[in-house]
């Protein structure tokens, strides 16, 4: 199962749709849970490391018996490095999750909406994707799962305080929801900034691409309650959710207004993005990235020509920003290749994918 | 016929080969003459230069009678403004020629491998026009088009030093004998100018496309003949032909190294410059021109795709450089456009020029 993971641009649930698609392109909820009477990760050494691995993985095994969709347990040292980068890439694991380390494990399902990361900075960091706005059912997807595995682990809660987790952000509900957002609009007319500043204020987080501390790259943000602790779940969703909305409104009031004023200028970005794509030699991530969100405002104003068009017919835009990273092209090329090689390889996948003049 | 010259972006001449016609667009030729007994342009009044003009004239169509080529004589005052640009920028005629004025006119053939102009600088500026390096073709054709016209009008000659002319740098033979060159390699590697000083110190002058005073763009060049006083004919088309001979070389060298050197960036700059020729809904007379550039050394190195080949099967670099002129736009959409305007209309053109994807 991992083999498919790890070759194909698409996670079966990104050609799902949610509400805000267009703009949203995914949620996230994620759970951090500590399995009680283990030192945290940040204190175990490799045999309570090990204990966490097998019992969560035992768990799996068990409830996996009761469920339809069938969880697959994988030791990431098991991966080669460049497969556990896609994983990254992919928004399945985080940046440190990636790094070599002996018992780091993940359970995943078979449509990559659910990935568990096991022994990262808590002992479980249960995650539910979902496309678009779905906050609600990601969260009771997650919720049903959390419940599954307390059937079969004994978590760290303290009845004042709630689930124990490594960093105090976290304690309480372990709850981080999350919306990765597409915001070209907002960026292009340089309001980004400011929205973000009031955002903080109201104690929300912003990051780029991959979490924290990455740069925003392809104009895309991703937006996460920043505490947990005193408030219910049901509140931080309801926060995340409306908050979220008026992100979308304040975006599509001004793509509308973009429209209206720099019709022709936003044409010719769009237009000169896709001719770039299809027959540049020579393609870094970031550049790639820019150019799919600059096609991406096009298609969702309709800005482009019927040809235009059929030339992405199949296009998501989830797959073209996997298709971006650097693990991804390496994976399909099948070696280790230097920066620019990569560059030029990423060319020739955008070329393909575009039905391109470039052949 | 007139309205064909202004109409299309072809003229007849520019799709016959010619010794490296990849570097070299087109050799000109060019005899200043002016009519015994009457005052130079300079000093004309509105009656002399009618009479000059109605000598001319006459004169055409007295040889007419004998030639297998036809000659057409139009006065310019009787062309819209519009009309004298699209000469211009076929180069036909110079940007002072363009300008308001009732006694201007040309004799023009219908392949426009013959304009003369009529009350420029001088009385008469017979210019032939060949593509690729054969300056002593046009040099034929024009001593033979001098013999006709001078059979009916009678020359201001000297014995002692030749025609006499307005500059007396054109004083002598009246010759200026010019190239038209598309030197990419040596303009990216930064080389062009050092080459052009040391022209100027051999005597030999570098133009803009548009002739005097105008920038280089497109890499295109102009180069001619500075002195026409003490020198042969002969030796003046010699002097030029082996120079343009040791320029093309040291172009072909060049992109030979670039070719070697930095193909992928090569590739990446020549399809980029297609993609966006394509799809971009904006594009400025100065851009297309270096795009048409990158497109045009892409072409010559073969570095394109079949794709790409068979979108610019039927290419033409002269075209392609007409087209991208700010009157031509004009013409082409049927009426006067502002800048802004004219930069989506151009686009439109290529886009359609080179079947794209914008529909």
């Amino acid at each position: 199962m991992i083999k498919k993971v790890v070759t194909s641009t698409e996670s079966n649930w990104t050609k799902q749709e949610g509400l805000y698609h267009h703009i949203v392109i995914s949620s996230r909820i994620r759970l951090a849970r500590n399995l009680a009477k283990l030192p945290m990760p940040a204190f175990q050494d490799e045999s309570s490391a090990f204990t966490v691995l097998e019992k969560v993985k035992k768990a799996a095994e068990t409830i996996n018996r009761q469920r339809k969709e069938q969880l697959y347990f994988y030791q990431l040292s098991e991966l080669p490095a460049l497969e556990r980068q896609i994983l990254l890439e992919k928004h399945l694991i985080s940046p440190e999750h990636r790094e070599e380390g002996p018992n780091k494990g993940i359970i995943l399902s078979q449509d990559e909406s659910i990935c568990i990361m096991i022994n990262e900075e808590d002992h479980l960091r249960i995650q539910v994707f979902m496309p678009g706005l779905q906050l609600d059912k990601a969260w009771g997807t997650a919720d049903r799962l959390d419940d599954e595995l307390e059937s079969q682990l004994e978590y760290a809660f303290d009845k004042q305080i709630g689930y124990l987790t490594c960093c105090p952000t976290n304690v309480g509900t372990g709850l981080r929801a999350s919306v990765m957002l597409h915001l070209p609009a907002l960026v292009l007319t340089q309001q980004v900034g400011k929205v973000f500043r009031s955002l903080g204020q109201l104690g929300f987080a912003v990051r780029g691409l991959y979490g924290e501390g990455t740069e925003a790259i392809g104009n895309l943000y991703q937006v996460s309650n920043q505490v947990t602790l005193g408030k219910s779940e049901a509140e931080i969703l309801q926060n995340l959710t409306e908050l979220t909305g008026q992100l979308v409104d304040k975006e599509e009031e001004t793509r509308k207004w973009l429209r209206k004023e720099w019709s022709a200028q936003l044409k010719d970005r769009v237009g000169r993005a896709l001719g770039i794509l299809q027959n540049a030699a020579i393609l870094s991530s970031q550049e790639a990235l820019q150019l799919i969100s600059d096609v991406k405002i096009g298609m969702d104003l309709g800005l482009l020509s019927d040809k235009q068009k059929a030339l992405l017919k199949d296009v998501n835009h989830s797959e073209l920003i996997v298709l971006a990273q650097p693990a991804f092209v390496q994976r399909v090329t099948g070696r280790q290749l230097e920066a620019a090689e990569r560059d030029q390889a990423r060319a020739e996948l955008f070329a393909q994918k575009f039905g391109a003049a470039q052949g």
